[in-house]
């Protein structure tokens, strides 16, 4: 066995995610790329908004290159994120505090990797992004799971519930993949105040982590609450794979809250684990993101297609929670097998993912970042699955 | 303590080269930045080949936008990368023993994460690049340094003597950082005899590493022989941050050569490693090198430097073996501390790297990626350093 065992095993244990998107490339060659509803990846498919092209070609032509930067990232690019973060988050920031990182996996790593000494734990929210678990064990610590409340929203009590003495982290995702979920500002206060009791009772401060990659995708007015306002040690960790859909370009950025307990040491720990166990965000996307801070894809466009798969799947039976953001929706699925179920709606050319995948048995999950044809199409697809199995 | 205490550890040993690039700051604002003569750091100053500009430009304009590919990369880079180095490497390759990676440390951590079982040992040839340590550590493996042979070059009897039953892998780097020495065809066709013999002697397989950002940056017509020939069980690792001078963009890739013994289970290997412990690398820059393979940038400029720098310290008394290619040129400390003789080169106010921040002690390494006139303004302050010891 020439590669390292525990790859062998995870290639076995290969996602979800992934084998729906094999699966979902065979369909397509067999049965042409129209006639298959393809739910299962969260791949932005809006464009960039237009000033994005614009500043591209200006960063290219008048920019400093494309040689190294300092780790962390360009300082233009970091004081630029720290400038909208103290906007947006409403705190004090400065540059010192953010990190330019290739993406929001690799923030959450580097975050992960700066705190968490082994077998420390980290507490998330069920269903969740499965990832998680892997960036956890990555960093040396054990991932712990406690379920969502009602409508998939945060449950205070039952993270504090799971609190032990070994907890360092919780980490929360909103607005949630896969569940669409934004958690409410009682809900962040609510947190805070397990998290203060915690430090109580244990002695350790807990940090929280706020993974808000779809912050800006958001409908009917919802406004995303501020962890930094709601909780002095806390993380944000973003890209702008969704918000200005570049989730190929690999650019996001990992800010502390300067409030936080030892905020110096820990981001000082930032710079050395990006440097050690990652690399620097890709130059040219940091410098043109620096200046397209606030900017969005025209949401709207989402809101159509939230709307007209919500209409759709209630029109033919299925019980769901209405998104108040990102581009996910997760139905409970009408059998309790949510495997089983999905492979029934396989039948009819709709590829999604079973909740299981995201630690949510019972559900699955559409992406609806798809052509609008693509749902309209599927809708009669859907219908025929549940009268199915109804 | 907040931050993970290995964290902290790694902030105190934080890299010379890093600490000198901040003291290079610190004296460049004092003296101002054409009085201080940084030779520190390999961050290459040549613009990138002229083709770079207008490629980029047409992928912006006529490539598939900046969503998610799979994991290794676009196919059409993969294919590209497979199709130079087939004829570069002189054996027959595919795009499914190619990933693109986020430069080509990324590369090195993929290719050891896909192979190292924990305790296994990598052996490199000191002196060495010193992140290679922490890349084998991460990955959960070994360090164990080999001397080099005479004038830097690959002694593969040390190589030998050095392997034992947990030896998973060699790791090499031609041409070098620090030395600028360029392995022979002979000395890599010695590495790979040895490497055969111990696999009769111990059963395991061991696989060459060869870390190759260099391969294109060679005077006086040399030219880098292929590892793929001389070794089946190899692998091939690089980045255009040094051919293209693109090293803030973060664009590699990791080969594997496919007569490798279980080649299909590594690249699968591979794969996995790239998407939990790294990211893709950045689109555009995939597409972009993808319609480059084979550019590279003004190699004379680098020839010239490499002539000044070299007869100017010849003339001063320094010792050294001149450099076939990189852009470092690593001469013999006139002390046997070479950190104290650095610090006597720093009152000139110039700044190169104390030998033992490589596995080299009583030699300096200097990066003569700099302009011409940082060269020739500094030679007399190298001259009074020599003075003052010798």
């Amino acid at each position: 066995m020439p590669a390292a065992k525990r790859m062998v095993a995870m290639i076995e244990n290969s996602s979800f995610i992934r084998k729906m998107f094999e699966e979902g490339t065979k369909l397509k060659a067999q049965y042409g790329q129209d006639n298959v509803y393809d739910f299962s990846i969260g791949n932005p498919d809006v464009p960039p908004p237009p000033e994005f092209k614009k500043t591209l070609l200006d960063v290219i032509e008048n920019g400093p290159g494309h040689g190294y930067m300092p780790n962390p990232g360009w300082p233009a690019a970091r004081t630029a994120v720290a400038e909208y973060l103290a906007k947006e988050q409403g705190v004090a920031m400065s540059m010192d505090y953010v990190m330019m990182t290739p993406g929001a996996s690799a923030g959450l790593n580097v975050v992960l990797k700066a705190i968490l000494n082994p077998g420390e734990e980290v507490i998330t929210v069920a269903p969740y992004f499965v990832e998680y678990g892997n960036y956890v064990e990555v960093a040396g610590g054990v991932l712990k799971t406690v379920p969502a409340g009602p409508d998939f929203g945060l449950d205070p009590q039952a993270v504090g519930a799971a609190v032990t003495a070994k907890t360092r982290a919780v980490l929360i995702n909103s607005p949630h993949n896969p569940t669409g979920a934004v958690y409410t500002k009682e809900q962040l206060d609510g947190l805070a105040g397990v998290l203060e009791e915690a430090k109580e009772k244990f002695g350790q401060r807990i940090y929280l982590i706020s993974d808000e990659p779809y912050r800006k995708i958001v409908y009917d007015g919802i406004v995303v609450p501020s962890v930094f306002q709601a909780y002095d040690h806390s993380f944000v960790v973003n890209s702008h794979s969704k918000d200005l859909s570049l989730a190929g370009e690999r650019i996001g950025f990992a800010a502390l809250n300067p409030k936080a307990d030892d905020a110096a040491e820990i981001a000082a720990s930032m710079v050395i684990a990006l440097r050690i166990y990652y690399v620097n965000a890709p130059s040219l996307m940091q410098l043109t993101v620096a200046r397209l801070q606030g900017a969005v894809v025209d949401v709207s466009l989402y809101q159509k297609r939230r709307d007209m798969i919500c209409q759709g799947l209630a029109e033919a039976g299925y019980e769901f929670t209405t998104p108040g953001g990102a581009f996910y929706l997760f139905p409970k699925s009408p059998l309790a097998d949510d495997v089983a179920f999905v492979n029934i709606l396989k039948e009819e050319r709709i590829l999604v993912v079973p909740g299981s995948g995201f630690g949510g048995p019972g559900y699955f999950r559409i992406s609806y970042a798809v052509p609008d044809k693509t749902i309209e199409n599927s809708l009669p697809g859907f219908k025929r699955a549940m009268e199915k199995v109804g």
